[in-house]
């Protein structure tokens, strides 16, 4: 049985809860949240947010998936996660972090205290979202990226002045690169495999596979080294 | 009726709730709200908290004005906003933001996830608040602005180190201006109307009307084209 | 006696609280944590939150230690401070903000809205750290600095791929150095004592006492002048 007895839980007579999941105080499970077994939630958290959308947001309205966490996963103190996101096996989702609706992340992933990860975001297995980085929708992370703290992305060039179904273009950030704290990517910029953004760059074209790049604009001043790659630290 | 059969509400008996008012979980309601009709909050929000100043703030003390919510307005997910502000019509403050004593947000502005609004910010209508954005007390922010993520503002040149009483100066972001996501902003800067500010620029000078800005420190590279202007697309 | 008529305080029979305690709505203080005299509580504070770390975090487990907080520390609504962290007397822990385990905030400093103290840090007396900063694990800041909005600093330039036991380092501020809003500093830079370094720069190198750097990447532009040292304005 789940320790229904956490102290001030509100929990939806429709959610499901796995076996030997603990709950913090205060925490907060909507309708439909499905809770894999072994599943810790700290204190403050809210579960299954219902996308409450502002009248001129362009993100689509819920389609009516629920919140499914996977077996093993944490989520820790007063993150806030949404209807309709999938938390995999074993990942943690820091303190007072957002995942929006529609979003996924992999088994072992980490998203970081503070953490934005809004709406329709794509994040592998065994990614390392660090502290206060940005998200932004429809960007995609695969397996095994490391991002740096407060990294940002942005998605629309034009900052809201296009045409009604304009498709927005989030990130891309390629297998097992790793993007620098701090670094601010515009729109659509895609980062290859295994490249490294420096610490405070502005990528505002596409990085080559295994390229550093540096500096505002940010340019390739190297390649990564051999003894760099990930299959090196595995 | 408002709601009062909110799991966890704790309702000062002198804050006022219009009609068709919708509580979620663990909300707290300090002395002298002020609810409009239709007014949304969700889980785990605190309204009319009263600014707990340190001794050495610059802000000034609490003139006992009330926190004042107008009709259909939106308050998401773990924000709080203090004793004194006002939020306008049909305004949404973001899940997990902070809005500060005596600031305004204008009828229909969003203000995004995380963000925050120092104290004694003037926001107007229809404005787009990012996410993870910081607004600094005595900034003004006119109608139809939009701030990209994680854009940030300063106030004070010195750093702490001027006399007692020393104004400080927010940013001044003029009508229809676009402030890119990253951007830093020195105090006192004014961005004109319709400018537009890119990605991860360093603003250090003021901005003229219609100017594209980027860089660091931001440099004027173009003007905003005619088919760019906001009225093409409202 | 403590006001232990707070709404929804959840307060471990091991927790110590002194005498004249305020605690704010929905407060969680989990075992063992210290309360000192005259400590404000706001709400929905969570104190004394167990570190859960992934299997793959590098911060040492917890010794045991528990929460301290001095007399007089004001701890700001929705903050969560950490077991095995020590708040100084008077110090204020803003809104939403994170103070991990082991670290330490010296007396009379503020930490900002928002703002995230990782694990290891220390942060001398009448620091002022401003709103969204991140400390990065291992930092140090000395007496009287200064931290504007949203500076962060990194501590590992592999970006995780390093030896195991491979020290991280973290920032060293010294002494009445003022760092600008959004400046990034890399991993293991030290600014010095009476320095000054321009909001949004990004800081690859030491900056030498005295020294007022800007730009990206950081250099020396001019020396602080005498009457902008400390001494002039305390």
């Amino acid at each position: 049985m789940p320790d229904l007895a956490a102290p001030g839980l509100v929990l939806s007579p429709t959610a499901s809860v796995g076996r030997d999941v603990r709950f913090g105080a205060n925490v907060v499970v909507h309708d439909g949240v499905v809770i894999g077994d072994g599943v810790t939630i700290q204190d403050g958290v809210i579960l299954g947010k219902s996308p409450a959308l502002h009248a001129r947001s362009t993100a689509p309205r819920l389609d009516g998936a629920p919140l499914v966490i996977e077996a093993g996963a944490a989520i820790c103190a007063q993150a806030v996660v949404f209807a309709g996101a999938h938390i995999g096996a074993g990942a943690v989702i820091g303190d007072q972090s957002d995942i929006r609706e529609r979003s996924r992340i992999g088994a072992g992933s980490v998203v970081g205290r503070g953490s934005c990860v809004d709406n329709d975001v794509r994040i592998g297995e065994r990614v390392r979202v660090q502290t206060n980085v940005y998200l932004t929708a429809y960007s995609v992370v695969e397996d095994d990226v490391f991002v740096g703290p407060c990294a940002m992305t942005t998605n629309d060039d034009t900052m809201a002045r296009h045409a009604p179904g304009t498709p927005l273009r989030g990130a891309t950030l390629h297998r097992a690169c790793r993007v620098g704290g701090g670094a601010v990517l515009v729109p659509g910029v895609e980062v290859g495999e295994e490249a490294f953004v420096a610490a405070g760059a502005v990528v505002t074209n596409d990085v080559p596979p295994r390229a550093l790049v540096m500096g505002v604009p940010a340019r390739v001043v190297r390649q990564v080294a051999d003894e760099e790659l990930l299959e090196r630290w595995t």
